[in-house]
């Protein structure tokens, strides 16, 4: 194969408010294909093979917000639409990787992109650990787990950790990296249903609470009695609302998601919050971009991948759904985060 | 006047869960006349001037709460009456203080007390600075302010520090502290009349806003232009909420009141949760009571005197409700609290 001098992609056309249009008179994404700069030193061509999706992805496109309300800066009109993937090294001007690497990149939604060696995760060929979990238990996902519980939280072995949406993506790490990396006393998930806190539990939760039951107020009540140190919230809305009153005193929330509000105008409000005074609780909020900008990345996933190796950790395939697509239908796999069609972290798979 | 070797004391006789009552067949407090014990070394025999009178007491004595939720330990049943004052030592044992002396010290609702002289702190005779002063802007209102917006905050020269509250007893203090010994680069308050706006920045803010104007949501967008580093929350609710929208990344809110909510069963939720994430904000609740525990409230009352003394902050008659009372009637003018009979500060003057 010869060198590659061009490369398609989808561009951000027009801003979308509500839901993005792949059709019509102002599509969100239009195609293009464009050349490739020349390679400079200490870069790198790479051809992505997986590209991630995120739900986080929308808000970076949306038409009117504020960008200093936004936690990365949006996508210009006009840019390549903003993704990270596996990628592969196909020609190089870095000591640091060679022909055929593969390579954790933000390539954005393009065939090919020239990039900056020193932007790049290399990808480690381990025994059960496939390329995309790099995409999800040992990458964003994964490192939003390991800084929430370990930086944010500042979760030990002195601490009981309770985490919802434990079997989500980021949950089912938090409840590993609480329970086998960090030592921590005592691990408490929230899932919703019976089957999915089971599968909790086999990865180290002491116990997992089904939300969805009716006891659920009490079962919670129980788990937490002489209440706890920390709590990973990645729901908001009345679960951290309940929470707020099972914090010991000078509890820690590490604020990282909100799911219960991302889809309603008319979120739940908190009504527990003289909790938060009587009882002195720190609430962090924390976006993982913050931490992956100080350059302590590739540590944090090494650690992690240590703890795979040593058999503390597992990641299975419960969490992943991987779609085979055409560069042509980039978009339209997207959008199926948007349209409930997948379970788990949905990765395109480029064909 | 010989020595008294007996006091009269207002007792917690039965724990009330509502209003608490005066009268009737289970009276919230008895009065009874006890043997004072006798003096040990390091401890000194006091009389009490002037009672504090502070909402933060009916938590204490509330039946059936939880004490491992409370912020202090409960006033046991049977015990005296929890209360700050400014006594007069009358008898001492210890180097620290003579007769004469006059102190800040937790009698409790008591005409005399056996104290050990480290849990005192000496009232200054200072120009300016009634005795009074002592319970409400130099005490545990004053350090408060102090500690919520230079210790839990962590305001500086660079920060916007905007207050709610800002005519109460703790909101004129951050007003003051903020701008005039922290140096912060603009102070906004919030307030409830345009009276009460030309006092607070007659106190040194640079604006204050009226949360009653029908404008006020846009003044304050307009007052908070480019997003603010400090919120010193005294109010919680909907302005707490309307805040969450108002601050920059990584901004900084001290959550020490949430009057909103004090006198209702079904507080306005929080809805704009978000922002703590998107945001990264840190919250952290606090109580005084943490930091008096330190050991370093003289320091931090003498840097405020200090602070009156050069003229940066100002103390005034308009937040303090002097009642002069009979020992027998010590609860009824404390009831005065609940019934909105006071304006400011409600000090108990003992005739």
């Amino acid at each position: 194969m010869s060198t590659p001098t061009q490369t398609k992609q989808w561009i951000l056309s027009n801003k979308p408010t509500d839901l993005p249009q792949l059709f019509g008179p102002s599509p969100t994404f239009t195609l293009e294909t464009n050349a490739l700069p020349a390679l400079k030193p200490d870069q790198v061509l790479v051809k992505a093979h997986y590209i991630s999706n995120d739900p986080a992805q929308r808000g970076w496109i949306t038409k009117g917000v504020d960008p200093a309300r936004l936690y990365v800066p949006p996508v210009p009109q006009g840019g390549v639409m903003r993704a990270r993937s596996v990628a592969e090294v196909i020609q190089s001007k870095s000591e640091k990787y060679k022909k055929g690497d593969k390579v954790i990149a933000t390539t954005g939604w393009a065939e090919y992109a020239v990039l900056n060696a020193k932007d790049l995760q290399p990808v480690q060929q381990i025994e059960g650990v496939s390329e995309t979990h790099y995409l999800g238990a040992f990458g964003l996902t994964g490192l939003t787990a390991y800084y929430g519980t370990k930086v944010v939280a500042r979760a030990g072995p002195q601490d009981t950790v309770v985490v919802s949406g434990a079997a989500g993506a980021t949950g089912s790490m938090v409840v590993q990296i609480a329970k086998k990396m960090l030592g921590c006393k005592r691990v408490v998930g929230m899932a919703g249903s019976d089957k999915k806190c089971r599968w909790v539990e086999s990865l180290g939760a002491d116990v997992c609470l089904n939300y969805k039951r009716e006891s659920f107020r009490k079962d919670l009540i129980e788990a937490t009695d002489g209440f706890v140190e920390v709590y990973f919230d990645n729901v908001g809305g009345e679960i951290l609302d309940l929470m707020l009153t099972r914090m010991k005193k000078e509890g820690r929330v590490a604020a990282c998601g909100a799911v219960a509000n991302y889809n309603t105008s008319s979120p739940t409000g908190l009504r527990n919050w003289f909790e938060v005074i009587t009882n002195r609780l720190e609430i962090k909020g924390f976006i993982v971009m913050d931490f992956m900008a100080q350059g302590k990345a590739p540590e944090a996933v090494w650690e992690m991948v240590k703890a795979l190796k040593e058999g503390k950790i597992k990641v299975g395939d419960e969490s992943e759904t991987v779609v085979e697509t055409k560069f042509e239908d980039v978009p339209k796999t997207w959008m199926m985060l948007f349209e409930g069609g997948n379970t788990g972290k949905l990765v395109t798979k480029l064909v």
